[in-house]
């Protein structure tokens, strides 16, 4: 792992680092040790600074003391689309535009990138050493790559999943996640069919998980869910 | 409204009251005005000094300095039952008893009960005079009572339901709610079908609105629960 910038401001600390080709960053409390590590999750066309991502790892670094990290998922941000990803973007653009079901192609697309991406992100955790307990905090395409990566890790103590559904998400994975889970859904979410985002929440095998649905759309989540799920992380972590 | 007794404990003061014949208690700082008042409604079978009511009652005014009132409702506690009451409700158990479907006859019984309470509270609240914003907490039977005093009474400014559904609570009263509400679900209530809690939620007109639904039957509301809805009531009233 190379780190290749620092920048601080506000008792965060803020570096961008590399680590076999994969772009990241990660956040701190400037002053401290950090108390946890949480792992964040980008949505889907985002990638490891978009907007949400940098203001839940400001909100764990001030308000918690927690230390987060954040990656280019594969065929985000700074990384190239393999001719794998290109085929099935493609092809679900033109389905999106009329030329049949996208859905079966969405999650074939998120299939692929959660099997790169999860030994990714366990490089990353084995390259930070000890940072103290891990959660993963993941929505939308976080969910759907997170679901698999909380079952994958146990080092993962805790997550915030949510803004998916059953089909979008890697068949099966939902029954490895055991750790306490927060799930938010949109009540009205125009991307993620309803019954499909109860039934992801109903196959998590989390002896703790809640649910937290609130009414809009996909990009609506009320602020206070990030307020609520961070407490949720410090209990669990903290 | 007559005051019966009175005693002090760890700072909040609990005083028992009779008004036209209704047994309530009020709960209140010891030291300090009441910055807002809470309603609680209790559960079917239950009355105005349940465990489940004390709890809620007591982390109100300890924890937010918040009063907090409660009266048993019609046919529960020290009030008698009509009746009208003893009809609907021998039917209803012969019903359990495998002589047919007791769902209309638990609507029947909970549109008679919240025709008499509404106005009740409604009588509670002109005779504590002013105690600051109002909020309202019944889940379950407090949840079928609470919708339409809800939906009826402008003084009520956000309230936390739950534990019940559609062919529980009165026809209609969910579209005359309007307040921020929190709404608690068991995701395996055996007593609330999960479909009719999920379209009791969705009948609220309430534009801020959040479900939380967490694993586990009609009695297994875990504790953080509470104290999250505490802070939702901190939130709208405080």
């Amino acid at each position: 792992m190379r780190f290749t910038s620092q920048t601080s401001s506000d008792g965060v600390t803020e570096r961008f680092f590399i680590l076999g080709g994969i772009p990241g960053v990660l956040w701190a409390p400037e002053d401290a040790e950090p108390r946890a590590l949480v792992l964040i999750g980008h949505g889907g066309g985002q990638h490891r600074r978009a907007p949400g991502v940098v203001a839940r790892a400001l909100r764990l670094a001030a308000g918690c003391g927690f230390a987060a990290a954040a990656i280019d998922a594969p065929a985000h941000g700074d990384r190239p689309r393999s001719a794998e990803h290109e085929r099935i973007i493609t092809e679900m653009r033109a389905r999106m535009g009329g030329a049949g079901d996208p859905a079966p192609l969405l999650a074939e697309l998120h299939t692929l990138l959660a099997a790169q991406i999860v030994p990714e992100w366990r490089s990353v955790l084995d390259a930070l050493g000890d940072m103290g307990p891990v959660g993963y905090w993941g929505l939308s395409l976080g969910c759907a790559l997170g679901v698999p990566l909380v079952a994958a890790e146990p080092r993962i103590r805790a997550a915030v999943l949510g803004l998916s559904g059953t089909a979008a998400t890697p068949a099966g994975a939902a029954a490895g996640v055991t750790v306490p889970v927060r799930f938010l859904v949109q009540w009205d979410d125009a991307l993620v069919p309803r019954a499909e985002a109860l039934a992801l929440f109903d196959a998590l095998a989390s002896k703790e998980k809640t649910l937290h649905a609130n009414p809009g759309g996909h990009g609506d989540v009320p602020a206070f869910e990030a307020g609520s799920a961070s407490r949720f992380l410090a209990r669990h972590l903290g």
